[in-house]
């Protein structure tokens, strides 16, 4: 009886890890506010996926961005965005390439991360079978040459984040290791209170190191799916998304490219997250209709680089 | 005296390597028969390339090419070609990405080709890198994984060739390896009486193990230069070349994709070698004019694969 009390007590006490302010607070905003993150996952991904997104930030609202440094056009990216020092742009931490004709490996060497490299030679198309087969060892490996790559062509990542969320639902440790290498480098890693529920929670040991009650936990993240796009479209989803906005921060992510030859080779047999589906979110994205919702809505832009503040005063690792 | 004299007699004796037929005649055709290879380089490099070239080779009088591997398209390629078994697909060694901002790294693990890597993580823009920085069991570990990812993804090479011709102008033990994974795959590797002269010849012990008598030699190699470009344009030149085709074996290499973003984007700050002039080659080769060149100058289309069976009865390398 007293180890069950014990063991409820233990759960309590570490369900209350609210933070005293909210995120938004500590960013100087009131806690009614509604702020957002537009994002543009993939840059790097293709030309088509770089003409598109950063013609976005330049002529739309989209206002971050995160690369896929093991891509082709990685390096283009690099240079496309070589004259906005103030754009945010993460480390889009990519650990599959999902797509059957265009193909890409690791950053690292292949044989120091055999585990991501499936036997054609590319990373895997799925987050299982990267869980399935690559050891935290070589996911930490590969997250840094990604984020060193990064460097390396001149970005100062503001941020990291996941493609596919592989991170997320891979094995426990690689969320250990991407908030190990976000607190290294010195920069917010997004996150937010599902993935700590669902992975830091239940591996109390494995982050006995991480201050979770001064993680940055994003309030919520939005995102059209497979269902939002054949049932709604892009246009309804992101309205309604944009009117029912919480108090909070919010980051809204998106896939922005062209519906051209490039695109639909890449995405060929893909029903979702298409040529089709990237043109849909540039359109949306750079359209009048936006620009009104946010307005209406008394919707602030917020950036990756405003919560980078915060990691200066609010270390993720514990000093211990 | 007597040292000048064996000196002067071994370099006669060396030179005497002329074969009793000639390929045309190996081949089963007369001596002044005009054949022709028409060759595309680069598939695989880019969608843009791979879907112009099969389109060449499919509607227009293209009828060999050769694959990139380690570039994110050559995936895409071997599925285009897959039902087209009698397709002469050679792989085009490719030691170099000279493309300025679309990457492409070496199929081999970075670790074990580093001489094949440069700073920014990739292959080197030019031949003179790769053979200042690679030692030639780096090339020949790359050449074979080359070969070894085209038989993945299902392609039965019928040749070797060479991407810039970086193997002939690097290290005499690259084309040393050339020749030895040409034999020990059963194909044949592209080589001319200019490369025995440059490279073999001058290197005697090391290729002492060539049977030189029974290379393989392609009589002539036409290809458009900076030049033909500038002052004749593509169809002048081509038009040039098969109105003035010498008998014997000639191969005619061109570069077929189409004038589009990707192509745009890939070959930026190229003024040759760019989406332009493989637009104009896919356009001469897809023409009427040539077909009429073809025959009105009674040229016969050969391939690879013909010359291929030649390869089971003449070695290359000596038995010894």
């Amino acid at each position: 009886m007293k180890k069950l009390a014990t063991f409820i007590l233990a759960i309590i006490c570490f369900q209350v890890y609210a933070q005293d302010k909210t995120l938004a607070e500590r960013l100087g905003y009131s806690k009614s506010d509604r702020l957002l993150i537009i994002h543009a996952d993939d840059l790097g991904m293709a030309h088509s996926e770089n003409a598109a997104t950063v013609a976005a930030i330049k002529n739309g609202v989209v206002n971050s961005t995160s690369i896929m440094m093991p891509c082709a056009w990685s390096t283009e990216a690099g240079e496309m965005v070589a004259d906005m020092p103030d754009l945010d742009i993460g480390v889009h931490i990519t650990l599959t390439n999902e797509w059957h004709t265009y193909k890409y490996a690791p950053i690292a060497s292949k044989s120091e991360v055999p585990g991501l490299v499936g036997l054609d030679g590319f990373m895997y198309k799925d987050c299982a079978s990267v869980a399935q087969n690559a050891i935290p060892e070589e996911v930490e490996k590969e997250m840094r040459a990604q984020i060193e790559a990064a460097i390396k062509i001149g970005i100062k990542p503001t941020h990291l984040d996941s493609h596919m969320g592989c991170v997320f639902y891979g094995r426990p440790e690689y969320v250990l290791s991407y908030l190990k290498l976000a607190e290294e480098y010195g920069i917010p890693a997004m996150m937010n209170k599902q993935i700590v529920d669902a992975v830091i929670k239940p591996n109390a040991l494995l982050f006995k190191d991480i201050d979770v009650d001064n993680l940055i936990l994003i309030d919520e993240v939005a995102i059209a799916n497979p269902e939002a796009y054949d049932e709604m479209g892009m246009e309804a989803f992101y309205t309604d998304v944009l009117n029912s906005l919480n108090p909070g921060v919010t980051v809204l992510l998106n896939h922005i490219a062209y519906d051209d030859a490039e695109m639909r080779a890449i995405t060929t047999r893909f029903t979702h997250w298409h040529a089709a589906w990237r043109q849909a979110d540039f359109d949306f994205f750079t359209g009048q209709k936006v620009r009104d919702l946010l307005k209406n809505n008394d919707i602030k832009l917020i950036t990756w680089k405003e919560i980078g503040k915060l990691t200066d005063k609010n270390l993720i690792l514990s000093e211990n």
